[in-house]
């Protein structure tokens, strides 16, 4: 778990997700002589921070997407969330701006429900801080901010050592109202000819979904997926004897919001691990689940 | 009105419109030989439940959603909506699932709201519930669930029998956010050239629209579509001597909220009978509002 | 400023943006040749009510919407609003149906908000009424209704005088949900290759932005720009040394929305004068602000 300790530690709020695109590049760099297939690597200015890999004759796309929740300053003290952050007073935030390192606390108004910062100095206004990051690990959970989504990272990181065909993306804003997967998406449409995803992201311990008992296939959140897709996936879980879990939800959204909206015929189906404490500092994922969510994966870009 | 009855019938929530589909492309096929015109049918996995007819030399599009409202099967006994259906406790709903066919009642908590059903065994997770359809018609009316939008459907479908030049739309997942039009309309911008749109679909009886008296040419809902397209219409509709209403709301939308945020300039009307008992089991229109309602749209598709 | 001045008297709420749109033809067909470059003109049905000037050799578009807020009539005295003008009872209103011209006074219900016109006959059902233009001009500042954003207008027609080689973009419908960004922008991209955008509107004056001190360059809105953008943009305003403040806000939307959601990669950057009295009759901006705005668009279109 290595790997995603250090994901988990870098900063890549929403709109500003350059960091993480550099590492990934490096990582990919570096690790792809040893995968089983080598992936043409596509990213710059035209994909933004965004990058996609290509191996061999791709039939499905993997969503991922790099950004997190996080904070902006506004004016004096004041804060302005990135996306939608639990806001408890007391949690640890971190950034930098030009004068230097910042290490703060979040401070809430307990009346108005404003949201502020208690750093000794001014910071500069438009500043992102986001939540200082400790990773613990036990034999059967991995625990930190930010697992929503640098889990959904690692599994697709993971996925490409043994992957022969298919896409991955890397994505960005998508915990601030979305804003790459639609050109993204645009694109490998009309390259490759592919509109099968898969979103690889974190989902919610829930009354019908719970940690320990596999990877979760979400048959609804807020957004609807194609009945017969789905039902494809379904099957291809059951043959294969991977735990997981089914999921029914009104609300909650992802990636796939841009794919279902998009202008092309995208067919997309939400699958991942669930996880406790949802975007706090504190966010807590089971470990089987994360093997049943890479194992599954593995399987769907076999067989779909 | 038997082909309008058979419509009604047919399950198609928003995201499972393949069983409707399919009717829809088998009458197209023994139909068409009729027709004064034989179509181009486009369908198929590029298209996913949706259907595109290309009659002649196009000018204008007709958009008609095939998808309805109902419910999901959450954890236990719970519901979740499928679009904006009424709730009304003791609502009767009916689908299937792997054990076998459904039958049941929607139950409503009345300090909560909260929505269930009362069947006698639990029903799969995901699975989806519809309106059971209670088809009456008397001289001056018809009634049933799901009139929106299997009227807006008969209508293009009654349409083609004597359509010269023109494009007929079945699309999917209007009543849940879409996800379908924003596609077919990149498609036939980009193959035929055509940016006029009439949306096929069923409005709300008001303090302003009263039924009998002709179909509704909305002005506006809670989108705006633009002044001179609209002026076109109401021109034509007055010279032809049909009967017709004008709507102006502030809410609301339809298919055409795909094609006025979509990448082409569609022009776009709303024209359609309004009905009663909006998406309750019993939705009511005036018969005398489905005549003018196809009246309008033949006239049209000749002069726009 | 007698060119603002008559920008701000032509009516063009959302939707019906034609007459603004001729206007802004012949001015522009009347002055190029006294322009230090001449551009391309591109109008027409397939460009709707918007017009595009393309300059020498473009890597940037500025974008500015020429609609406004204001009302529809809908059935008797009632208003429905278009957009989000502010409403307070005795604005006066005008416009113009097919019985004549219209000149009235807004009436809100006390108690419901419900918002209706004191015109001594019935207009016409769908008519939009917009604010009365009292243009209002002093050494430091001007007053008038839609300054918002018929000084965003003004400032792209100012920048046209010097301009080389860049984008002007005129927009329908951003106050009213937007819908036409969508297709300029793929059609900019795509014949162009320019993915740059500036956004020529107008901002708040808050606790954090004040009329005076420069043009505001906005951090973010509601949504979030990719900030190795934005911080090209701080460091030429800066190297410049053009007055110029930095905003931070959660909520508020521009033309910017279609940008980010749309399918291409467009890096845009909010950029105007502060208002105060935001979507009244009464909007004010400070002088001092519109002269950093275009200095600041002139150095930008030059080395972005």
């Amino acid at each position: 778990m290595q790997l995603l300790q250090t994901l988990c530690q870098i900063a890549a709020p929403s709109g500003n997700e350059a960091l993480l695109a550099n590492f990934l590049l490096n990582y990919i760099h570096q690790q792809k002589s040893n995968w089983n297939a080598s992936p043409t690597v596509l990213s710059g200015e035209e994909f933004q921070d965004c990058i996609i890999l290509v191996f061999g004759k791709p039939r499905t796309a993997v969503f991922a997407h790099i950004d997190s929740i996080g904070f902006t300053v506004r004016y004096g003290r004041q804060l302005v969330r990135i996306g939608g952050p639990d806001v408890e007073a007391g949690y640890r935030l971190v950034g930098q701006d030009r004068v230097g390192a910042i290490d703060c606390r979040l401070v809430v108004d307990e009346s108005t429900g404003a949201l502020s910062h208690d750093f000794h100095r001014e910071i500069e206004r438009g500043t992102e801080l986001t939540f200082y990051c400790d990773f613990r690990e036990t034999e059967s959970t991995v625990q930190s901010c930010y697992l929503d989504n640098r889990l959904g990272v690692w599994n697709a990181l993971r996925l490409c050592e043994t992957l022969q065909d298919g896409i991955i993306v890397f994505s960005c804003w998508e915990e601030h109202g979305g804003g790459s997967v639609a050109y993204l998406a645009k694109y490998i449409y009309e390259k490759y000819g592919v509109r099968q995803a898969l979103i690889s992201d974190i989902t919610w311990v829930t009354e019908g979904v719970h940690p320990g008992k596999g990877v979760v296939i979400s048959l609804r959140d807020s957004l609807i997926p194609r009945r017969s897709y789905i039902e494809r996936i379904r099957r291809i879980a059951e043959d294969a004897g991977i735990p997981h879990q089914l999921e029914v939800e009104g609300s909650g959204g992802s990636d796939a919001k841009e794919l279902q909206h998009g202008a092309q015929p995208w067919d997309w189906c939400f699958i991942g691990a669930p996880e406790d404490n949802v975007h706090t500092p504190n966010e807590i994922v089971d470990k089987r689940d994360v093997n049943s969510m890479l194992g599954l994966y593995q399987v769907l870009m076999r067989e779909l």
